[in-house]
């Protein structure tokens, strides 16, 4: 007996200066990552460059990886209205990349994930990195962009896990 | 002499629930309306699939009438967070169509475009709907969303007006 299982996950973290993407796919009870990485834009002279990018980018890691859905973090807050806007015009291109490639959307809490990858809902970024590191058996995480997009993936794999039994 | 001379441009005024657009030329000194419309969102029931038929739809409008530039309102503003990035996202969508075109891209705060439109920076929605028939030669404009697309556009040209010889 099991809930859905679902297949290989692409996790994203957007953001205009750096977009973190990592995938992860779950093999019977085992969390194997197969890439991550991270979309560098503070380089880039305009917003609209960046979104090109940004789309682009995710276009291309999923021809490559072909993942069956993707995984995101939830905004509830930000700073302030303009740092919102900023943010929404960079998650649209990151999740247009996405349903184009008819790609199922999941969406998380911070806190779904936090508990999700450390088991504790208040956990700190380190918290959450060295977590990811040592369930993908990886030597290192290169920045918090990516480690988020690799949680949001571990999220949505263990959320889905079969029940026990 | 004259100042640049912008070609044929796409007016966008991107929304979540209904995206306006308007294509607009000027030959000497005279604008001519090619096209205008919405494209409706409520219907669909999630964000994401909105952010495809808006990126969708754009390209459409793109590919048939073939503007070589794009105007849009600057946001300063929003009631709150939520809907900033809400309306984030939905701009990010309709600038990508526009940006992946290869088409210029220009921003105009929302004085800047009453002026231009109206000759009065405190012009209400009505104002500028009545100019914008009256410039464009149009029986009617079907809703503020496509007379604030054509807006943009309108004021896009009149601010890159050749300067009287």
């Amino acid at each position: 007996m099991g809930g859905r299982q679902p297949g290989r996950t692409l996790g994203i973290d957007p953001g205009s200066q750096v977009t973190g993407f990592g995938v992860v796919e779950k093999k019977g009870n085992r969390l194997q990552h197969l890439a991550s990485g991270s979309i560098r834009l503070a380089a880039l002279p305009s917003l609209y460059l960046r979104l090109e990018k940004i789309h682009g980018g995710l276009q291309e890691i999923i021809r490559e990886y072909l993942p069956t859905e993707v995984a995101v973090e939830k905004v509830f807050m930000s700073k302030n209205v303009h740092s919102a806007l900023t943010l929404g015009h960079a998650r649209g291109a990151a999740l247009l990349a996405a349903v184009e490639a008819g790609l199922e959307l999941f969406e998380y809490s911070p806190l779904e994930i936090k508990k999700a990858v450390t088991g504790y809902g208040r956990a700190d970024k380190s918290q959450v990195q060295s977590m990811i590191q040592t369930l993908l058996g990886l030597k290192t995480v290169r920045g918090p962009d990516v480690s988020d997009a690799l949680a949001a993936a571990v999220c949505h794999l263990n959320w889905f896990r079969p029940l026990p039994g």
